[in-house]
């Protein structure tokens, strides 16, 4: 009746072997529903096995709905909606098998690079051992959404001295990285927000908004960032600025600006302005810019930062200050979201701030970039005749605009290509339309002097510098 | 003309008490616009500093922009829009101050508790320090989207092995926990979905969709979980279930309602299962039932599932099995979205997966639970004559029924409170209406059997028993 070949020597168990026989014959139809199992006795004898062997079979076969008992008749297979048939597992054929091949560059200037050859990674080597042997399973418990408590007062002392953010530890939101913290700013905002951006832009943010089906304004920049005019005569209700480094024209937004930025949203109900301090921490000359926030008087700014450019992109943690008013929304709508962040990396990220590391990592960091940014600069001296340098007071890219009209942006990209050096132009981050001259971008921080010197030898080359 | 006192001993450069005088003297508008300040020389002489002090001071306020050089003619208070005042920086005064007084239980039966005594701490310590010293620096770089691939690979071989489920690693999403997969996969579920849920349910499922504003339809549970024909004549085309352990009633779903939810999404466009396999590993005997994904021949269901249950909540790692269709939505629309997971936390998880201690800890953990699920139905023997005790075929808690009706469900948790006790009422976890007799579930992971006893004593004379 039943012909399972049962293998003594198999590593698989005997009773997965039955189950897994029978299930096969239901799949197959060789036993059709109501048909009766042979009773836990017969097959025990037939297959020379332990009885118990045979239940277990019988219940896991039970437990999964395959056959039901009856009482004092036996096992029956159970109805079945639709045919199963295992010899036809789904095969996903996926168009995009992620074996993209990355194109190698001999040097890529770009503008999202950071030099890793100074990443903390003994100083966090030994913060996690400290963590775990100081809070050992502790950190296995449940977080706060927000993100702990301690960690939350390292960030605000910190923004608080170096950002002049005012805010308390309740404002502050830790998240996985910014597009994870603007996601969950979605869930805040009004309705029918409206989000002015600025033209060109962090293009990261924009498929954000876009993926949210936000309406996106472009708005235009001049010299001192966003203009306020047609930010005015739009219907905008949120304004997304980088105020300290204007990504990616690298404009300072002055005083004057920033505080027209807020009389407009002082002067609309659920308005508001999303500052992106994405890489304030990178200036070359004096102090820090302080944020926007610090201007803020009445609620209306959220300040996202992320150590991403601090430390690594690969941390993934950022930080959003809600103002009150969006504080409350989140309180009452979204508090109930878990955190995104590790409890371990929390605390892990909390001592790197305590203990002083972070503000020491940066100043290293800093000088560092410095050093960097003087040598392409002064690399550049003798470019001046065909390109304007732009954008280097801050941050970790320049901006070069070719005022002749040799080539056009896209010539001087597929040019410095065929040199197989990668070079950023900058209408790629034009919302609409395009930047009026030929401008690429050259990030630096993640090159070496050598690098970076074959690199403009090759550029100046193609370029015909 | 300007009264600045510096002082020569402070640990504030110099140039920086000059910077803030002067901002001070704009802001309370002691320094009106377009009043001159006083040339570098002049400065310098009448504070006896280096000129460069000064100069630093003055680029300082330039670059901030308040104010600007004009040329033979020295600097100038530039024009303000809005007056500043520093001395009424803003005061949050936040509703919710983040200081709840969280109640102490002296026996908490929460269904939502692991057993954190077992935590694998010094297994991640270690796994932490060879990840760091194997890899370094490498981890500070940009994650894949998705996840690591290796890590990929760990989730997908261990999910086929240990669930039946079938899929590439390209189908999987790693992410910071459900919350975050769900809100991910907002973005990519067609854009009127409508989701029909178990009632009663897994509540932070529904909060998700609740937030995101999706149509949501309660569905009736019969004792094979999601009852099919009123879910047919709904419009839902978005099934959230727990199949292999529904939460909170612990239902299993057999093979043959698992065809018929099966065939319902494939009689449609655009509409999918969502498998919620939140805590499938713990099962007390036979093997654990095979996902149901594993069924599915048509690319219908999504699988997500989390490491919260099996290692910890904190670590704040999930995963999702997206279909190809949907895997198609998430490469052209949401594979922008960067990772959620540091790459330091992924390559520990997947050497704890890679090595064999993944299922070495869930082996141990099953045991461990399997002990307490067994003394805590040992102790509850003598209840039977009022209770009926449900759900424990599986997972870490179990419910019970009183039929008796002496107490409803609020005076069953409002009693066992006064006694210190926390017991979680089923009626609770309703989307719309409630248990039909008085229900609470105790969950038992996280308690000592010294504790279930305290806590049973304790219940045993509140409730009567």
């Amino acid at each position: 009746m039943f012909h399972i070949s049962v293998d003594h020597e198999s590593k698989k168990p005997m009773y997965l072997q039955i189950y897994e026989y029978i299930v096969n014959e239901i799949k197959q139809g060789q036993l059709p529903c109501n048909s009766k199992l042979p009773s836990g006795r017969e097959l025990a004898q037939d297959l020379n096995i332990s009885r118990n062997t045979v239940n277990m079979a019988y219940e896991q076969l039970e437990s999964e709905g395959y056959i039901e008992a009856q009482p004092k008749r036996g096992y029956f297979v159970r109805e079945m909606d639709g045919l199963l048939d295992l010899n036809t597992p789904l095969e996903v054929q996926l168009s995009n098998t992620g074996g993209e091949t990355i194109k190698e560059y001999r040097v890529d200037f770009s503008p999202f690079g950071i030099d890793l050859r100074y990443a903390p990674n003994h100083r966090w080597q030994r913060l996690m051992k400290e963590t775990m042997l100081d809070t050992g399973a502790d950190l296995f418990r449940n977080g706060d959404p927000q993100g702990d408590i301690g960690l939350r007062t390292a960030i605000r002392d910190y923004l608080h001295r170096s950002r002049g953010v005012n805010c308390r530890e309740e404002q502050i939101i830790i998240g996985a990285g910014t597009d994870y913290l603007l996601m969950l700013l979605t869930r805040l905002l009004p309705k029918d927000t409206k989000v002015a951006m600025e033209n060109p832009a962090y293009q990261q943010a924009y498929r954000v908004f876009h993926n949210f089906n936000y309406t996106i304004y472009p708005m235009p920049l001049d010299e001192e960032g966003m203009e306020i005019q047609p930010l005015k005569e739009s219907d905008a209700n949120l304004a997304f600025v980088t105020p300290s480094h204007q990504f990616p024209l690298g404009i300072v937004m002055p005083v004057n600006r920033r505080l027209q930025l807020l009389n407009w949203a002082y002067e609309k109900e659920d308005c508001y302005i999303l500052e992106d301090d994405y890489d304030s921490e990178f200036r070359y000359q004096g102090k820090p810019i302080p944020a926007l926030q610090s201007l803020d008087t009445k609620g209306k700014v959220i300040y996202l930062g992320t150590l991403s450019k601090a430390i690594s992109p690969a941390i993934r943690m950022g930080y959003m200050v809600l103002p009150k008013s969006l504080y409350e929304v989140y309180q009452q709508q979204a508090s109930f979201y878990a955190t995104t962040v590790s409890r371990i990396d929390q605390e892990i990220v909390r001592r790197f701030f305590a203990e002083g590391y972070f503000e020491r990592h940066l100043n290293r960091m800093r000088g560092i970039y410095r050093a960097k940014h003087d040598y392409l600069l002064s690399r550049l001296a003798t470019w001046k005749e065909r390109v304007i340098i732009e954008g280097h007071s801050a941050g970790l890219h320049i901006l070069l605009e070719f005022q002749d009209a040799m080539y056009s942006e896209a010539e001087l990209v597929e040019r410095a290509e065929q040199a197989g050096i990668k070079v950023y132009p900058l209408s790629a981050y034009y919302i609409t339309g395009c930047s009026v001259y030929p401008t690429v971008l050259l990030g630096y921080a993640n090159l070496t002097e050598e690098e970076m010197e074959d690199g403009l030898h090759l550029l100046e080359k193609m370029w015909e510098i």
